[in-house]
C-alpha cells in the first residue's frame, strides 16, 4: 500500500497580511499531480487543514475545491484528521456523506478507535485532543490521573492497540508534538511556543507499536521524532523561520513484510519567502537588487543591519522588491554598545537635554521647536513638583 | 411522485435567550416519522436551515443529526436550498459529497438552472438570491436594468423554462417572499419587515408555467399566494405573532397528468408559545393560573393590561409559569387618554414639579428626598442659564 503524507496546509493562513491562498493553491497542485503519478492507494492529511476554527468563506472554497479535486475527481481516497487550528465541530459537518465516498475525515477522539480497514492495513485516524478532551471521554473527574497529554495518550494508545489485527499493518495518523530519539532536542517548532519535551509534548515511545505514525503539527519534516514517526512538515514555507527550509511530501509504502520504504518529494513555492539582511544602503544598491528574485517574484522579509534617517524605507524597498512581508531591524551588538556608552553619559544630564538628544537622534539631527521645548519643561516641573509632593 | 415540504428550520434560533432546539428537534421527529408513514420520494427543504450565517456549534450539530436520520438512515432523497437567513457559500462545503447520497443542497443561483431529473418530474432548487448576485451571474452592469428582485427573477424564471422537458412536470423550490390572487394584502410576513408586495416581493405570475412551488421564507403557511404556490411555513413558531398559528407540513403528490394533492399535516409543539393578556393582578390569581398549561410545560409571551407598582413583576410571573419570554405592558387607550389629559395639566407646571409627579407616579408614590430636589433644581438653574446665554 501506498499513501502520500501532507500536513498542516492551514488553507485561509495569511503572512503578516499578505495572502498565501495561491501560494497554497500552487503546493496543491503538485500533490495533486505527485498522487496520481506514483498513483497512490490514499492521501493522509495529518491535521491543520484550516487556519482558524471559522475560516473566511474565501478558504472554505478553496479546500473544498482541493478536496473535490483529489476524492471526486481523481477517486482518490483521504485519510484526513483535524489539528489544532481547526474547529473541530464545525469541520464535522457532513463527514459521513464524505465517509461514504472514501474521505475520512475525524475530528473527534472517539472516531479514533474505529480503525478504518483497508487491504492488509488498519488505519488510526486520531484528531488533536487536550487531555480535557480525554478526561471526559473516559469519564475521568480526577484532573491529577490524568493531567497532561502524555497520560491521556497512554490511555488512548493501550485502547487503539486492543482493536490491532495481527493478520494487519497498523498505520496510524495524528497531530501532536512528538519527540523521540531522532529530535529529543529539537527546537524548531511549529507555531506555537511549547516547548518541545514539556508538557505539551508526546513522547515518541507511545507509538511503537505503530508500523508508521503519520505526523502533523511541526512543520518542518526535519523535526521528525523516529525513522518510521515522521512529519510531513507544511507544502507551504508559513513564517520566515522556515524560509531556508525545504517543503515536500512523504510518500510512504508499506510492504507485506512491514517494511517502510520513504521519499520526501520536494514541493516548489510559487512565490519563495526570501531572507535579506543588510543596511538600507545596500539593500536599495543596484548591485546588490540585481542579484534577487525580481519584484513580484518573491516575498521578502527584510532585516535591516543599522539604522537610517531616510524617511521612506519602507516604500523605497517595496517599489524594489514588491511583497515586504517583514521589515524588522537587527542592530549589530556593536553599536548597542555604542549606545549604551551614551546613556550612561545621559544620565549625568538634566531631563531636558536628554530629551533633546533623543529627539535629535530619531529625527536624524532636527532641534526641538520652542512650542516643544515648553512642553518639555512643563512635563518636568509637573514631575518634580509631585515628587516633592510625595 | 410524492414530496414532503417544509422550510424554515432556523435551526440555532432563539426565543429572546429561549433556546428552541429541543423545540425543533421534537418537530423535526414528527416530519422524519410522516416522511416515513407517507413513504414519500423526497423532502423538500425551502431555505432558511440556519437562523444565522456563522451558525453556534450546536445548531451545526443538530442539523447534520437531522439531515443524517433524513437521508444516510433512512435514505429519503433532499432537495434544500439556502434562504436569507444561511451563509450561502459556508453551507455549500461537501454538498458535491451529498449529492452522491441524493442530498441537494443548492446554495447558488448558477446551480438552479441544471434541474434534478426524478422519475416524470424535473426539480429546480432555486435559492435566496438579491438582485446584485444576479446582475453579477448575467454580467448586467447598469444597476436600472436589473433593479429588483423581480426585474431579476423575470430573467431567471425565463432561463429556467429553457430547461423543461415537455414529457415532465417541474417543481420549484424558492425562498422569496411572493404575493399573488390569494394573499394580495397578506401582512403577517416572515420575522423581515419586508411589506408585501413592495419593492422585496416577487409575483407569483412568474411562476405560472410550474406545477409546483415550494416556498420558504413566511413562517405561516395561510400566507400562500396560489393554490399551486405554497408556503409550508416554519414547523415550529418562532415569535409571538405567530403563537395562534397552526404548523405543520405539505404533503404534495404529484400525478401523471399533473394533478396535485395536497395535504396539511399539524406538527404538534413539545413546550407551546402562549400568549396571555391581562392585570398583574388577574394572572397571579389562582382562579386565572389553574387555567393555563402548567409551569415548564409552555413558553409564555405575557402582556399586562394595567400597570402595577409591585417591584418584582418578572420574578412572581416566573415563579407561577416559568419560561416568560416576553413581558410587556399593554395599556389600554383609555389608560393613555387619561395620561394624556394629566401631560396637558402638568405642561401648565413648573419644571420641578412635573420631575416630582413623574417620579411619584413611576415609584407608586415616593417623594424626591431633599438632595434629590437639590439636583433637579439645579439642572433647571444651568438650563436656564444656557437659555438665556443664547
Amino acid at each position: 500500500m501506498k499513501f502520500l503524507h501532507t500536513a498542516d496546509w492551514h488553507i485561509g493562513k495569511k503572512l503578516n497580511g499578505f495572502d498565501l491562498l495561491e501560494e497554497q493553491e500552487y503546493a496543491f497542485k503538485q500533490i495533486l499531480t505527485l498522487a496520481k503519478e506514483e498513483d497512490v492507494d490514499g492521501v493522509i492529511i495529518a491535521g491543520d487543514l484550516y487556519d482558524r476554527a471559522i475560516p473566511p468563506i474565501e478558504a472554505i472554497k478553496a479546500f473544498d475545491g482541493m478536496l473535490e479535486r483529489l476524492n471526486i475527481i481523481e477517486k482518490l481516497p483521504i485519510y484526513a484528521i483535524s489539528g489544532n487550528h481547526d474547529g473541530a465541530n464545525r469541520l464535522n459537518f457532513a463527514n459521513q456523506w464524505m465517509a461514504e465516498n472514501h474521505l475520512f475525515l475525524h475530528t473527534k477522539l472517539e472516531e479514533a478507535f474505529q480503525p478504518i480497514e483497508i487491504e492488509g492495513i488498519q488505519l488510526f485516524l486520531l484528531p488533536f485532543f487536550d487531555p480535557i478532551d480525554a478526561r471526559i471521554y473516559y469519564g475521568v473527574e480526577d484532573v491529577e490521573e490524568m493531567k497532561t497529554i502524555n497520560h491521556a495518550m497512554a490511555r488512548v494508545v493501550k485502547d487503539l492497540e486492543k482493536k490491532f489485527d495481527p493478520n494487519k499493518k497498523q498505520v496510524l495518523v495524528t497531530h501532536f508534538n512528538v519527540t523521540g530519539k531522532k529530535n529529543p532536542d529539537y527546537k524548531l517548532t511549529s507555531e506555537t511556543t511549547s516547548t518541545v519535551g514539556g508538557l505539551n509534548s508526546v513522547s515518541a515511545e507511545h507509538f511503537n507499536k505503530f508500523h508508521y505514525v503519520a505526523l502533523g503539527h511541526l512543520h518542518l519534516w526535519q523535526a521528525s521524532p523516529d525513522e518510521h514517526i515522521r512529519y510531513s512538515g507544511s507544502p507551504v514555507k508559513f513564517n520566515t523561520k522556515e524560509a531556508k527550509n525545504e517543503k515536500g511530501v512523504y510518500i510512504v509504502e508499506l510492504s507485506e513484510e512491514g517494511t517502510i520504504y520513504l521519499k520526501f518529494h520536494k514541493i516548489k513555492p510559487n512565490k519563495d519567502l526570501i531572507v535579506l539582511k543588510g543596511s538600507f544602503e545596500e539593500l536599495i544598491s543596484e548591485a546588490f537588487y540585481t542579484q534577487q528574485p525580481t519584484k513580484g517574484s518573491a516575498f521578502f522579509s527584510i532585516k535591516l543591519t543599522s539604522r537610517s534617517c531616510d524617511s521612506h524605507i519602507r516604500q523605497k524597498l517595496s517599489d524594489i522588491y514588491g511583497d515586504i512581508v517583514e521589515l524588522t531591524y537587527h542592530l549589530p551588538s556593536i553599536e548597542l554598545t555604542e549606545m549604551d556608552k551614551k546613556f550612561k553619559v545621559r544620565t549625568s544630564r538634566s531631563i531636558e537635554e536628554v530629551v533633546e538628544n533623543f529627539y535629535a537622534d530619531v529625527t536624524c539631527g532636527d532641534s526641538l521647536t520652542k512650542s516643544q521645548k515648553k512642553i518639555v519643561e512643563d512635563i518636568v516641573l509637573t514631575l518634580n513638583k509631585k515628587e516633592n509632593n510625595q
